[in-house]
C-alpha cells in the first residue's frame, strides 16, 4: 500500500458527511468542496470520536459571533474604508506572525513595521508578502497557520496553497477582492455573522469612532470596554499626562484622589451609556488589598507631585483593584483581569517600535494569595462577576478551577493569548472542568486585533471543543444530549451570559 | 447516517463482552442491562484500547477495595443507624457538591447545611434535592457527576436518569431503601467488599467509636489514623486548649515541651493498639526543620503563655515534621504529608459556617527544598515511609517523582481532592510514572467524608488506571502480562503494602 | 473471544508495513521477526495515525545520529578497549538504573558503585545482574524500559526476554558478546551511524583524549564541548584548586578577575581548535547581571583570598553568564544553559558516592526575568546562539516558549532528563510548539553517559516525534509533506544546524 493512501482513505472516511458552509461566508459557498480546508480539521481521527464531534459541531457552527472581548480598532468600523492591501490587511498588525518571523532572524524594519514615532522604513508591501509566504513552514503546527489558512482558503476563497510560487499571485488576488465592496469591514462584519464585537479603550478614550458607528445608521453591534489601567500606574512617567487627559474629559482638573475616584466612576458611566458592560484590568501581578482611603490621598497627591515609588504604583494598583470591584456592584460591569504579562521585556524592540510588538512574555502568577482580599469583600455577592485571565497554565487546576467552583463572582476566561491553540484549549478543557465545570467559565473570547481572524478563531474553539465533547461522549462521560447543549454553552450562550450581552436588537 | 446512529454503533461494539456486576453489589445484579451506566465509561473508544482496558479491568474489578485514607465518620459504623433520607446522605455532607451549587449563587442555607454554631435553617430535606436534581448539569464532565451516578444507578439500583422531573420520585424511591437494613452502613460496607477503611482522627481523639466497633462483634475493619495537626499549630486561638485536652487524654498536664513529646508518643502507642498504621500531617508549605532542643523548649514555653508568633508557629510546624519522622522510625507508623490547601481561604463562609465548607483553596508548593532537611536526616532509612501528597501538579514530573525515584522512604500519594478526577488521575500516570515508575506510589485512597461514594471512587480510579495501562498495551509499552499486574497493584497491593495494612483477620 | 486475541490482531495489522532494520545495526538484521522489540512501539494504535507515523518514522529512522549533548567519557573511544562485562557496560554507569533500585531499599554498595574515594565493595558483577533483572519490572512504562530493551534486544540481539531465569543465561550471552570486536567502542560508534558525538568537558581539560581520537586516524567525529562553571563558583571550596589549574594550563598564574577572564577566552579559542562548536553552563537559577567591572576585579580578589560569601557566587554566576554571552559573540561558540537541577540532595549519598549519583531533584526555575538582562544585551544578535534546557515542564508554555518564539538568540532544547521519556517529549511538543513553533528548537540530543543507550535514545525520540507528526497529520492540521519535512528537521536537521555541526568531512 502506498504510504499516502491514508490520506485518500481519511477522505472516503468523510464523504458520507454533508459539508455546509459557514452560514455567513457567501466566497467559497458556490460549490462543496472548493475551499482548500479539510471538512474534518483538528477532529480526531478515531471513527466514534470523529462522528460524535462532526454532529456536534453542527450544532454550534452556525451560531452568531459573540466578540466580548478584543482590540479591533472601532474606526476600521467608523469609516469603513476598503483595506488598502494584503499585508497591511494581515500581516502588519498581526504580532503573532511577526514575532515569530523575528525570531528567526528577519528584521521588523524588512516587515514595514511603523517605528515608535510613526516613521517606517519603505518597504514594497508584495516583497513583504513574499517574505512571509518564503517562511509559511515556520508555523506549522501553531495556530497562526490554522488562522491563516481559514483567513486565506475561506474568508477570501483562495483556491491554491500559499508557497512561494504562489505568493505574488495570491497577492494580486487579494488585492482584487479588497476592493470590492464585499470586503469593506462592515459586509465582513456581517458575512461573520458577528452579533457584538466588543473593543477595548482606555478610560480617557471619548468613543468618537463608537458614535460615529452609533450616528451611522449602520445596525452592527460594536461596544466599548472600559480599560483604566493607564490611570492606575501612579509610578510610569506618562501617568501625570493620563491624568490631566482623564481631568479634560471629565471638564475638571482632577488635584485629589477623590475627584478621581469621581472621575472614574464619570467615565465608566459614560462608557455605560455607550453600551458598555464590562471593564479591563491588566496586571501583571494580580494583588489586591485595600488601603485605608487616607493612605490613598496622601500617595495619590505624592504621584500628582511626579514621587511615585515603583511599591507605589503596586499599592496603589492592589487598592484600585478593590475600587474597581466595588464600583462594578455599584454600576453592574463585569470585571476583567488579565494578569501575568511582563510587557516590553525587550527593550530594543520597544525603545524602536513601541508596545504590543511581540516583546512579551509571562511570569508566574499567583491568584489565590493576591485575590483573597478582594474575594472576601466582594465574591459572595452575586451582582459581581469577574472574568479570570491567566498565561500561567499551572495555575488552572491548582488555583483558578478551585476559585471560580467556589465564589459565585468568579468565571474563568478562555485560554489567552499563548494558550489560543487547538492543543492549548483542550489542556485548559481537562484541567478545568473537573473542579470547576463548564459553567463557571466565560465561553470563548478571540481577543484579536487582526480583524479578518475573528470567524477563523471562532471556528478554531468550535472545532476544538467539540472535538473535546465528542472525547467525552465516546468515553460515555457524557451524552450526545448533554454534548450539543454545552458545545452551544460554549460556543455563544457562555460568553452572552457572563458578559451581559444578551441581544437587545 | 443519523449523527446520533454512533451511539447505537458503539453499543452494538460492547455487545461482545459479557456484562459482569461488581460482585460486592447485589442490587441491579439481577439482569444484565439494567443499570443505566455505561459498561465501558471512561474508556477509549479506540478498539484495541478499549478491548485492552476491559480485560485488564477485568483483573482489578473485583478486588476487595482498601481505603487507607479517608474522612468518613467512625460513628456511623458503630450506630449502625439507617440513613435518615437521601439528601443527609449524599448532599449535605458533600462539599464537592454544595461548593459548586455556591458557585453559580445558590446560598448554602437554601441547602440546609449546618451553620457553625450548630443551628440550621429549616428546609425541606426533598426540596433540596430538587435544586439537586435541576441544577445536575453543571457538574457535566466533572468526577462529581461519575460518582453520583454510580451511587444512584448502580449502589441504589435507581433505573431512571435524575432529572428535574424525576427528582421527586427517585427521592421517595432512595427513602424507602434506606429504610431497609441493606443499606445500613455495615451491610453497604459489607456489599462495598471493604477489606479495610481507615478515619481520620485528632490525636486526642479517645477513638470511642472505634472502641465500640471492636467491641460489637463486627468483623469489619476500621481503623483510626493519628492527625495531631492542631498540636503543632501554636499561634492559633485553639491551640492551648487542644494542649489541655491532650493532657486530660494523657492523664497529666503538659507544661513544658518534654511532656508534650511524650503525651505524642503515648498518643500514637494508643492508637498503634487500636490498629492504626499511619500518621497524617497536613500543613500549608512543607517545610521541614529540626530547632535545637533548647529553642523548641522556650518556643513551647512562649506558646503555652499565649505568646507565640506565625513565624513561631512556622518553625514550630517544620520541627514537629522532623519529629514526627523520627516516631515513625520507632514505631513504624506510615507518616502521610497533605501539603498545599490554603484553608477556609473565604472567610465569610468559614464565619457562618466553619471549616471544611469548600472554601479551601491551593497554593504553589516547594518540596525540593523543604523535605530537604526531614529526608536527609530520616529518607535513607529504610524503617520510615513518608507518603507525600499534592495539591500543585507542577511539582508532579519536577519534583516529587524525582524525590519518589530516588529516596527509600518516599512514595507518592494518589491525585488528591481537586485531582481526583478521570482527567486528574491520567495526568497523574504519566507524568509521574517515567521518572517514578508505579511502585514508588502508594496506591488508590478514596479521602472521602461520602460513604456511599466509597465504591464509586474506586471504580472510576481502577476504569482509569485499566484504560491508561490499555493504551500503554496498545502502544506496545507494556505487554498484557505487565498490565495485568500492573493493574492488580495499583487497585490493592500498593496500598496494602505502603500502608502496612496486609489482612490479618 | 479470548482477552489476549487484540495482540494477535494487532500484529495482523501491521503485517502490511516491510521491516527495516535500523541500516547501523546489523545484528538482528539476518532475518526480520527476529527483534523482540515490537515494530510499532509507541505508535497509537488508532489506524490512521498509526499509519502515518509508520510513514513519518521510515523517513527519519535511517538518518545519522548528531549528538550535541551529551556524557560519554572521550577516554572511552580513544583507548577503543572490549567493554569488560554488561554490569560495567549497562548498570553501573547509569543513575537512571541504579537510582530507582535504590529508591526501593537496595543499597548502591550491593550494586557495586564505586566510592568516592574510589574504593568500592566486592561484589560479583553477575550477582549485580541478577538483582537488575529482578527487579526489572520496576521499570514498567519508564524511558529506561524502553532503552533497556533497545540495547539487548537490538544492540545485543538477545532473543529472549529478561527475567529472573533468564538473567544468568542473558549475562553469558552479552559477555560473549562483549569479547568480539565488533562491540568495541569504535565498531559500535560506526554501527550506530553516529555523525558527530559531542562530550562535555570542563574549561581545565586538557583534552587530551579527543587529542589522541583525532591523532588515532579513526575518522569518528567526537568533539569536545567547554563547560566552565567550577571555575565560576568562587564560594567552593575547590574552586581556588580550579583557579590554580586554569593557571596552569594556561601556563601563567591567575590573580586577578582580568587574567580570569582571558584564560577562559584563551581556553574557549582552545577547545574551537580541537572542534568545540559549543560551550555548556549549569545553574540553579539562571539569575543573568552584569556587574561593573570594578566590582568584578573586587570580588574575584576577595574569593582568591578564601572569603567569597554564597551572595558572591550567585552575583558572580550571573556575571559570567552576561560574559560568557559576549564571548560567545565573539567566538561563535553556542551557548548552552541547564537550569534548575538542585545537586545532590542526599548528602548521604553524596558524601559516600560523590556527585551524579541520583541525588539531583529539580527545583522551581524562572526564566522570564532572570534572561532578561542577557538577552536585553545580547538577544537580539543574530551572531549570538542561546539553548535553553529546564527540568521545570510548567515554563515551557509561560516563559520558554514565548522566548523562543521572539529572540532571535533563542532555541529551545530537547526535554531535559527526567523529561526525556515518550509522555514527556509528547508534552514538550504540545505545549511548545503553537506559539515557538519546532523552528525554534534545537532538535535531539541524548545527554547521557550511557554509551550503548545512544542509539535506543535517539530510536525513541524518532518514533515519539513521528507519533506526534502523525496524530497532526490525522487530524489535517498538517499534511503529509509537512510531516516528512518536520520529522527530518526534528531528527537531524535542527541539532546539525543549532550546534554549526554541518558535517565537513
Amino acid at each position: 500500500m502506498p504510504i499516502d493512501q491514508f490520506v485518500v482513505h481519511g477522505g472516503a472516511q468523510r464523504s458520507n458527511i454533508q459539508r455546509v458552509r459557514h452560514p455567513a461566508l457567501g466566497i467559497a459557498a458556490d460549490g462543496a468542496g472548493s475551499s482548500l480546508l479539510e471538512p474534518d480539521r483538528f477532529f480526531d481521527s478515531d471513527p466514534v470520536i470523529r462522528r460524535a464531534a462532526r454532529a456536534i459541531y453542527e450544532e454550534s457552527r452556525g451560531l452568531p459571533l459573540v466578540c466580548p472581548h478584543g482590540h479591533v480598532d472601532p474606526k476600521l468600523l467608523a469609516e469603513n474604508s476598503a483595506f488598502p492591501e494584503p499585508t497591511e490587511l494581515l500581516i502588519t498588525p498581526d504580532h503573532y506572525i511577526y514575532r515569530m518571523l523575528y525570531s528567526q532572524g528577519i528584521p521588523l524594519e524588512d516587515l514595514g513595521i511603523p517605528a515608535r514615532d510613526g516613521s517606517r522604513a519603505t518597504v514594497d508591501p508584495r516583497r513583504v508578502w513574499q517574505i512571509f509566504a518564503d517562511n509559511y513552514y515556520l508555523f506549522r503546527g501553531t495556530p497562526t497557520r490554522a488562522w491563516l489558512d481559514y483567513e486565506l482558503y475561506d474568508v477570501f476563497g483562495v483556491d491554491t496553497h500559499l508557497t512561494s510560487a504562489t505568493a505574488s499571485r495570491i497577492y494580486d488576488e487579494l488585492t482584487e477582492r479588497l476592493s470590492s465592496d464585499a470586503y469593506r469591514p462592515r459586509a465582513l462584519f456581517e458575512r461573520f455573522n458577528i452579533e457584538v464585537l466588543v473593543t477595548t479603550d482606555s478610560a480617557t478614550d471619548a468613543l468618537e469612532a463608537h458614535q460615529r458607528i452609533r450616528n451611522s445608521g449602520w445596525n452592527g453591534k460594536v461596544l466599548p470596554c472600559f480599560r483604566p489601567d493607564a490611570t492606575f500606574r501612579v509610578a510610569a512617567p506618562e501617568w501625570r499626562s493620563e491624568i490631566a487627559t482623564l481631568g479634560k474629559v471629565c471638564g475638571r482638573e482632577i488635584t485629589a484622589y477623590a475627584a478621581f475616584i469621581s472621575a472614574l466612576e464619570e467615565r465608566r458611566a459614560f462608557f455605560k451609556s455607550m453600551g458598555a458592560t464590562a471593564t479591563d484590568h491588566a496586571v501583571i501581578e494580580p494583588r489586591t488589598d485595600r488601603m485605608p482611603d487616607k493612605d490613598a490621598e496622601s500617595l495619590f497627591a505624592r504621584a500628582l507631585g511626579g514621587r511615585a515609588t515603583p511599591e507605589d504604583q503596586r499599592r496603589f494598583e492592589a487598592h484600585m483593584l478593590m475600587e474597581s470591584a466595588r464600583m462594578s456592584i455599584d454600576d453592574g460591569l463585569v470585571m476583567q483581569l488579565h494578569a501575568g504579562a511582563l510587557r516590553d521585556h525587550n527593550e530594543h524592540i520597544y525603545n524602536r517600535f513601541g508596545p504590543d510588538k511581540g516583546g512579551d512574555i509571562p511570569v508566574r502568577t499567583e491568584y489565590t494569595r493576591n485575590l483573597r482580599a478582594l474575594l472576601n469583600a466582594y465574591g459572595n455577592d452575586p451582582r459581581l462577576t469577574l472574568v479570570l485571565f491567566t498565561l500561567d497554565e499551572a495555575t488552572y487546576s491548582r488555583e483558578l478551577a478551585p476559585l471560580a467552583g467556589h465564589y459565585p463572582a468568579v468565571k474563568l476566561g478562555p485560554p489567552w493569548w499563548f494558550h489560543d491553540s487547538a492543543e492549548g484549549m483542550m489542556r485548559y478543557r481537562e484541567t478545568i472542568t473537573s473542579t470547576a465545570g463548564i459553567y463557571n467559565t466565560s465561553g470563548f473570547n478571540d481577543d484579536t486585533r487582526a480583524f479578518c481572524s475573528i470567524p477563523a478563531r471562532h471556528d478554531l474553539a468550535r472545532r476544538v471543543d467539540a472535538n473535546w465533547l465528542g472525547g467525552l461522549v465516546a468515553r460515555h462521560v457524557i451524552d450526545m444530549t448533554d454534548a450539543r447543549e454545552m458545545a452551544r454553552a460554549l460556543a455563544y450562550d457562555l460568553a452572552r451570559d457572563t458578559y451581559k450581552l444578551r441581544a437587545t436588537r
